[in-house]
This record gives structure tokens, sequence and C-alpha cells, in this order.
């Protein structure tokens, strides 16, 4: 039995339930999670990152503590990856970074739509450190914020499927990249809309695409290199409760 | 139950055995196997992969007739991988396309360690189209053909494992990716040897890991875009016998 | 006297007349000329290229062994270019590349106008491996399928002439590369239409100008290197009749 | 007079001394100061760098607030330059993307010197995330920690100076960037060491530099584009006692 | 007091004035101006660049002679930049690369406004030398000739910031560079036009900003790499007065 | 009849032959030549090219006017390539654009070995702008001034020979350019040279191949894009005598 630790690193409860994911589990792999004690809400800049941080870390630490064999950051920005990375020994991965590297491989170039302008040049800077930059056709917004898309749930299906189609027929989009993990679910609607239109093109919700792909690595006995990532010196942090994690 | 089904791309039997990546298989999900009826022996250079090729073709529209789930073509150089994609719409994968893009998100570098110099050419240019070129640090090679490999598996073990700890030193590798698909069950000791020069270092064997990620594909519902990979036009091929694809 | 060898890599008769390049020759330059025996009737996708290859590697070895000083493929998709390379050591030119280095040399940025939507990633991969692609501006289509050219040659040509228009007006091409040799002959009226439009741009045919091409090459003693092309290792191959090339 | 805030985002009091710069102040020119109270104690990794961030940003508000003109993060990792470019409205800037875009206009290919090996993948990645990878020849490092670089000066000069002449005669760099704003005040002797070997090559050290270019912005009364770094919307952080910043 | 020579690379007297700067200048700042001898009355291709470098060298030559501390080149072509650094020892700055520079670290993407389409290629292959070109968004023309730029200034302001709107709305331009010296004192206009527009973007007038800049590089004692920019060897150069430099 | 006008851009008589390049001609194909009045002895550095500029226009305005059909600048660095493109119609080629592109086509890597370390960053800004820098390995230096390659030319060759395996072995070339066109007739001894030492790697001698490929752009019709190099408005040049050219 494999245990995949999900943190959603917000301080929002209910936002991510784990029945969004429960067909992924299986005699073999379960599921776990956790949020933030302190941190934001959600998500839709760098400000709102950096906040979300700390907190990650600590759950990070806390689920290869307790036995997780990987780990997955619950938003596209994949706050906390790299140093989530150096101090765990078990895979972390981020669906921004995932979602990515999958879209390179179903086509010749991606699209993300995502929530807000705020949030595009976190994901550019991404792809550009994760080395597909070259693939990314386009970044394209749906304007609503992360913690209103629950609430205006048709009409974030609308501007998604309106956005994605911007994307292919105006960017050359190949594969579409859903550019927010609050988008979960509705990524079968959206192929739909663009096959309609004509274009037989994939659509990648991150979250269960990243849990795949979590799977994959655990069972494939992979892991992050510590070359890259390495075990954080000793030292004395003021401020924050972080649990040993040598 | 998925089937995924693996097509060794040429004509030697016995190269590939199943038993190697039994260990993969599960209560959902099965392995079926299939290799050339004509092309090369092995695959060394562009020559070769291009003879290698047409078969593959037949072999995939054979194997998603007979219901296979997903391709994986056992082959560093990916030979056939565009065209199969373009006749099936079950997901077709290449260990090489795969490889690398695990290997990008394991780490900040990856070398590749592969057969001979005559390979060199066809792994950076399929890097340069796959868009992690600039993940790639280097390609160094065992120079040892692939049918000797077998033969010779203590000098090609202790080969990798030097050329490994030069890409890791000199090139600035985080992680390496064996270069050749007849590596199989080479990497444990890669990382052994790696690991006592001080260097923590994940080594990628590019089936094993090609099979769980086509797994994970299979699972998350995904498939390649038919925007990169449309299906062929009718039309009359003379000298091969290419099976109906429509 | 000096023989270019032309390898037009389809199975249909009649396609390539030599007269469309006569006025190429001279007292010191001949041509000769092949299509395949086996492959598919024209080239619009991976998959007719991947059958188009081995036939084309045998021509080339023929025209090698009758004492050509140089081959051209006849198709912008530079079917079996590299293995072709391996193969022989006379120089071997594909439109493809040829065409867009040219173009590269011509102007600031280029735009290809091709045949078909399905063309479009193996010529913007081509451009990648061929190392111009930062110079590619756009690939366009024109939307009829290679084997209706000669007949619909009107509205090829009208078609070509909005297309290339469309690319120096909104993606700024400096210079048009006619993106299927089956376009032969149709730059002049291109070009014309784009003066008439206030823009005084090249206008490439790929045929002619790599017959030009391979002659300078020839003429200055220049061959591609064994380095990245090296002789294919002896070996067994199934099902397909390759003459020595060694 | 205008005011610049100098941020050094740990928790090590006396590590920064005011006293290093003064030479850089005058009539129209002072300087305030700041470091953290919760976070790490010196930045290596992305461990300490997330964790450095959070109260980087509480103190970019209050020196904002307080009448700073500009603001400087005073470690070549640049924490918290994006987000606090997005609560603050006055230029904010990193000696480390001040120092490379520097080094790119002074030479052809710079090199940095840093601490350890840790911090060369945040480098490398800032480069790419900066724009100026292309320009970027190698990163080295010293190999000691920064609460050691005070305590061992003699070594960190002659390592600085050693890895600074391996980065010109082996790695092609025409530029050195100190890698660790803890060098302060090394640039000259190793621009000494590097003339002795026959290298005109300036060193470029970060913060001396990087408060010459805050003031040339503030001069020139430009600011960071509000369409990259835009205004967090307003909601609810737990846990952090962030400023008011609207 | 530190001394700026501002060299204005063409032959028409009055097309700059120091008044336009005097503003920059402080009891601690002087500058000196030199237009040309020989040359161009302005310049707008390759071919008035040409013209204009002999004699920007000269001028260099004589600044730094004269005691001058910086020099900067008064064209955003940066003609002779590469030339007069030979030759001199003192910091020589472009406003095409410092702009480019300043507004990569200013926001994600910049775009530059110009005066004419025969610029463009100029600057796109400046900004490729520079290392910059991955964040340049677009070159865009208000079509008017640096000559006529002073008589049709309201013409000129309102085609600025219909362009300027433009390479922010359609080509995602996040920074605004004036792509000409001549347009000195019409950023904050422009700057106005985009925040009405809702675009709170950042304008940057290539002229104050390199003062500043340049200013900041003197107060800092860099100065350019001379492995990049070697002392020319002594020869006989004919037809050109060209003062000692050694 | 063609003509080619060969431009050697010094002021040096006698450094140029046209025996050198006699068995190009042929009864279709003649040369004529020129030198300049006005200008450096030799070209080695950004200083020596801007000053060999303004006559090297000159020169080609003269060289269409007097019915040239294609010019070539004979000089490695392509000095007043882009001006002289502007003022004339029929093709201007440089050696270091052409041949680079040719190497880019005969291989996977090339590199340049040229004369002296002043000329490396021209060479490198060259292939960035030219856009095949990916495909450029290294640039070697045997580090002997132009005038003295005559005098020394034993050394020469031996040290051409020596740098050129370098290239080879330690940097990965499969092509050799010769980086000075003094160089003339020197590659078949480092062709002789690589292949003993077990490397089947051509040698591009930049003025044969250049004459060879400018003859096959007049062949086949193609000349440089007006869209790219603008015919310069017309202006009062001060100081220089630029013959017309409308």
């Amino acid at each position: 039995m494999k245990t995949i630790h999900l943190i959603t690193p917000v301080t929002t409860r209910g936002l991510r339930n784990l029945d969004e994911i429960a067909h992924l589990a299986s005699p073999v792999l379960s599921f776990t999670h956790s949020i933030l004690d302190r941190g934001p809400p959600s998500i839709e800049c760098e400000y709102d990152e950096a906040l979300a941080v700390p907190d990650t870390i600590v759950r990070a630490i806390e689920a290869e503590r307790d036995g997780a064999d990987a780990i997955i950051i619950d938003c596209m920005g994949d706050p906390g990856l790299k140093p989530a990375r150096e101090v765990v020994r078990i895979p972390v991965l981020g669906p921004g970074e995932t979602s990515m590297h999958l879209a390179a491989m179903l086509g010749q170039k991606f699209s993300i739509v995502t929530v807000l302008n705020s949030v595009r040049p976190m994901l550019v800077n991404a792809a550009k450190v994760y080395g597909v930059y070259e693939k990314l056709a386009s970044v394209l917004v749906v304007d609503i914020p992360v913690l209103e898309l629950e609430h205006r749930l048709g009409e974030v299906q609308q501007a998604l499927a309106a956005k994605a189609l911007d994307a292919v027929e105006r960017d050359g989009a190949d594969v579409i990249v859903l550019g927010c993990t609050g988008f979960l679910g509705c990524a079968a609607a959206i192929e739909k809309h663009l096959l309609a239109a004509g274009h037989d093109v994939p659509v990648i919700d991150p979250i269960p695409a990243t849990v795949c792909v979590a799977e994959a690595i655990v069972k494939s006995g992979l892991r992050h290199s510590k070359r890259t990532y390495s075990v954080p010196r000793s030292k004395t942090i003021i401020g924050f409760d972080i649990p040993d994690f040598k």
C-alpha cells in the first residue's frame, strides 16, 4: 500500500475534498490530506505564495514522518516545491511542473488557462525554470478569483471553454492545461466544447494527472536528486516551528 | 484491467523478456509484447531507426486493434513514435521522450549515457524536439554495441558507472538517464556507485519508468493531441502491408 | 561534368518532371531522377514520411553507386535525409533544411507556406533540429492536398499569395519559403503579388534553390561530417533489400 | 534627500554594517537598515530562502511606510523580491538580478562565484527568470558557509581569487559577479589577482553596485511595472502579521 | 566631480540640447556634449549607423583624453558602442543596451516603440546580442523620420501613446522603452495615457535613464571588461584621423 | 556570364590574390576585386571593423554600378554586410554568415578556429544574430595576427590543425570553419590531420565556399529581402563621398 499526501497550501477549509480524487485510489494506493495553519486563504500572486510556503514545508516534513510515499502540493504555482524537496527524501510533485511536462509530451504546443492576470508571470517564469518554455503557446485567464470559483461554476466553465478555444485557434495550442487546481473536474466539458468546434485536443486536469504521475514515480522507485535539492545545513530558525527533518 | 503493449522495434528474438518488467504488472495491469518481422536486429543509428519504423507502425495498429490501452516503443530513439501516434488513438510513449521529461522533473540538469557515438546526434536532436534541450548536460557513450550488451554485462556496468560519474562531476548532471533500453536492470548498481562517490543522484531506467508513466496517462484518461498527430489521409501505399487504421 | 540525382520520395509517376529544372543544367551539370518502388503516393504527415524513407535510402545508395555527385530528396519534409547521409559519402541535401538556411541568410525572419495542417509540426520540429527556429516567423497552410495541387493550380496560386501576404503583414516575415516541392514554379507570381502590396520580399522555390546549393557544395569539395553521420555497422536487415553501401 | 532601505533578510545581528556602504552616501542619499525578526540566520538553500521571505515582505511594507525611496534586499538569492514588489510602489531591487544585468552590460559572458553548491541551482534558475541565462558562463563555489565567511576571511579571499581565475581561464568569463553579499569588500583584491594573471576583468561587488543602480532608478523616476507585480487582493492572512499595504 | 560626456552621433546641430538633462546634473555630476564632424544627419538604418561610427570613435577618445568619467552614445542603435569600448578605459554606455536591461528588470516583458520600420531589425538584433531577446515582446513604429520629430511633436506623442497601448494590450508588454533618443521628454505623457486605459506601466526615456545608470557605474568603480573589449593592436589606419588612444 | 565582386575590406595591397580562387571561375563565372582606399590594414577587432565599413559600402555601390551580379565581403567579421545590403539590390554575402550556415547543414555542431582572442566576441555575436548560435560548439584561436599569417605559414597550419583537433575532441565539433579569410588554402591539410586522428570531419574554407554559394544564389534568382534591408532615405552625409545608390 502506497500513500500520497496532498497538501492544499491554503488556510481555507473545504476547498479540497478527497472525494474528488477517490476514484484514483485503489487497494494499493491511498490518499491523505492537510491544509495550512498559517498562510493565505487562496493563492493568486507572489505574495500569497510566499506566505503559503513556510507551513507547506512543515506539512511536507510531517507527511514524510507519518509515512507518506509521495507528496503533492495542491496549487498550480507549486509553492514550496523546491524547499520541500530539500527537507524530505520522498518525491514531492507540483501540479504546475507535472502538468507542463505532461502537456509537452502530448502535443506540440500547450496553453494554460488560469484564474487571474496576477498569476501569469508566475506561470511563465515557472515554465522557464522547468525547461518547457519553448512549448508554451500562451497563458490565458478567466478573470475570476479562486474563492469565487465554486459559486460561479457555470460561468467558470463557460469562460474556460471560451479561453481554451482561443488558445487553440488563435495561439496554436495543441494541448490545454487547466491553470488552477480549483478547476478540478472541468476538463471533460472543455474537451467536449473543443471537439464540437473541430479540435480533438486533450485538456489536462492537474490534480488527477499529478496523482497518477506521483504514483508512477513511486512505483519506479525514483526520487528527486539530492545534488539539486541538498539537505539544508542545521541552523537555528527563529519564529517558525519547523519539525526536525534529518 | 489495462494492457500496455511493448513493441521492441527490432527483429532479434529474445532481446526483451517480459519477465524483466513482470514486477510492474498487477491485478489491474498486464503487458503484451511484439517484435518486428522486418527491420534491423538492433538500433544504433538513423539508418537502423528508419528501417524499424514501418513495422513498428504495423505493430502499433495491431496492438490498438487487439485492445491495448497504451503502447510503448522499446528503444531510446523512439522510432516511429510520431507516425504511430497518427495511426492510433491510444497513448503511444517512447522511453526517450518520457525519460527526458522525468529527468527534467527530478533535478536541474541530466545526462544520458548511451551505447555508441552514432546515437548521440539522434538523442540531442530528440531533446530539442521534445523541448528539454536546455536541461541536457551531456550525452556520453560506453562504446559497446547493443547486441554485445548481454554478453559483456560486467564491462557494461563498469563503463556505465564510470561515465555516469563523469557526467556528474565534469558535466554537472544531477540526474542520469540510461540511454539504451538494453541497459534495463543496471540503474541500481550505478546509483550505488555514484553514492559511494558522494553523489545522491537518481538513475532513470527508461523502460520501467515509461511503463509507470504510461499507466499514469491511461489512468488519467489522457491521450495525444490529434491537432499535433492528425489521422493520415487515406491513400494507396505500395509495398507495405499496413492494416486499416480508421 | 557533375551529376545531381533527385529522388522524388513517392510512388506517383509524373509528379516531378526534370524539365522543370532543365534550365539549371549546363555543360558541367546534369540531373538524374528516381521515384520509389514502395512507399506513399504523396507525403503529408509523419506516417507518409516514415513509409517513404526505406526506399529513399535504397535510391540514395544506388545513386552514389551510379556516379552521382550529390543527392537531393525532393520533399520539404526531407524524408530519409539523415539515414541517407549515413549510407553514402556524397552530399545529400533536403530542400527543407537548405531553404530554411537560405531564408535565414536573406532576411530577418521567414515564414513557410505549406499544404496541410498535418505538415506543420513536422516543419517546426525540423526548424528546431536544423538550428533556425528563432528565425521562423510562422508556418501557414493553403489546405490543399499534394495530389490535387496540379489540378487546382489557379486556386493554389491564389491561396499561396494570400497566405504569403498574411505571413508578411501579420507575422512579420521578411522572406517566404514555399513549403512543398509541389509548388515548384509558383514563386515569381507570389513575389509579384507581394510587391504589388508594397513588400519587396524574396520567395524561395525550394527545388531550384536546393539544386543550386547542391552544386555549390559539390564545387567547394564539401561533404557531410561522418562524425555526425557515421557509417552504419554491418548487420542483417530483414525484409528490406538494401544494396551494399560500404 | 533620497533614502534607500537595505533589508538584510536574516536574523543574525551584525552581519551587515552600514559602514560598509557609508562611502556611497551623500548629501542627497542616505541609508536605513533592518534585519528579520523571524527567519533563518543565513541563506544557503531554497529552504532558508523560503523562511526569510515573510518577514522580508513585512520589512518592505514598513520601509515604504517610513518614507524610503527604494528597497534593496541584501542577499544574492533575492528572497522576497517579487512579492515585495507587489506590496509596495517604490522600486525594490535584488543584488542577484541587478548584478547579473550589470555583468551582462560589462562583457560578453559572466561567472558567479558563490558560497556553497546548494546555492547553484537557485542562481541558475534566477538567471533564467531574469532573462540573462545565455550570458552566464558558470557558477563556481568556494565551499564555505555564510556564517564562517567573516572568520575565515583570508581563506575566503584566496578561494574567491582561485575560482574567479578558473571562471575566466576555463569557462570563458569576461566579468565576475561575487555570488554572496557576504563577500562585500572582496572585489578589489580579486581584480588585482586576475590582473596579475593577465586578465583585465571587472569584479562586481553586488551590494555597492545595487545601491548605485537603485539610486539611478530613483533618480530616473522609474518603478516596477504593476502589470507584472499587481497589488495583491485583500484577504485574511492567518499567522502572519502583515502591515496594511494599500 | 564626475563628468559624463554625451556624443550625439550625427552631424545635425541642435538636435540635442543639454538643457534637456540639466535636471540630472548636481554638485557632483556635470555633462559635456559633442556631435560629429562627419557622418549622417540622423540615424535610421544600418547605413546611417555605419557612417556615424568612425567619428563617434574619435569623439570617445577625445572625451576620455579630456577627462570624462563615462561616455553615452546618444542613439538607440548604440552606434560605435563596441569599438569605443575598445579604445577607451572609461565606461561607454548605449541607451539601447542600457534601456533594454533596465526594462528587463522592471517587468516581465518589454516593447520598444521606435521611429521607422528600417530600425526594427537593428533593435531586434541588438536585443539578441545584449542577451535580453527573450524578454522583448515587440518592436513597434510610429513611422515618422527622426528629423521631423521636433516639428510634428503632437502627432509624435499621439502615435507613441497609441503604439504603446497596442504593445501592452496586444503584445503583452509590461514595460515600454522609447525607441529613439529623439523622443526625450515624451515618457510622462505616455505613462499617463496608459494609466488612463488601466495600465500602470513604466515608460523608459532612454537618455535620462542611461545618464543615471552611467553615474551608477562610475560611482561603483565598474568598467567594461578588457577581455571582451581588447585594446586594438597598433596599426596604420588610412583616411581616418584617429587620435592616439594608448 | 555572371560576375562576383570580391571586396577585401582592408587597405593592404596583395593580401588577396584572385589566383587563389581562379579554379572556381568558368566560362559563365568571372571575378573582380577591390580593396579599400581608407580603412585599417587588417581586421582584428570591432575598431578595425568599424573603420573598414564606410569604404566597403562605397565599393559595394561601385560594384553594382559596374555590373556585378553579387558581392562578397572578404573578411569573416562580415564588415559592412548589412549596410551594403541596404544600398544595393544584388546579393551581398559575408563569409562569416555563409560559412556558419553551411557548417550548420553539414553536421551537428561546428567550431570556428580564428586568429586572435579579440575576434571571439565578434564571431559569437554574429552567430547569435545569424541564428545559428545553438550549433556553435566553440571559437578557438591560433594567436597569430592577420598580417603575420603569410610569413608564418608553417606555424599557422600546425596551430590550426592542433586547435581543430581540440575543437573536435574536447568541444564536440563535427565541422570546422576556418575563422579568417587569410587562412585560404589551409583546409585540406587540416582535414588530413583530423582524419589521421580518426575524425572524418569537413573543414570549411570560407572564401571558396562563399563564392560557390554566391553563384548558387545568383543562379536561383534570389536576393536579400528589402523588408529587412530597406533602401536608406536620402540625406546629406558629411565627410564621406558615397556614390549615388538609388
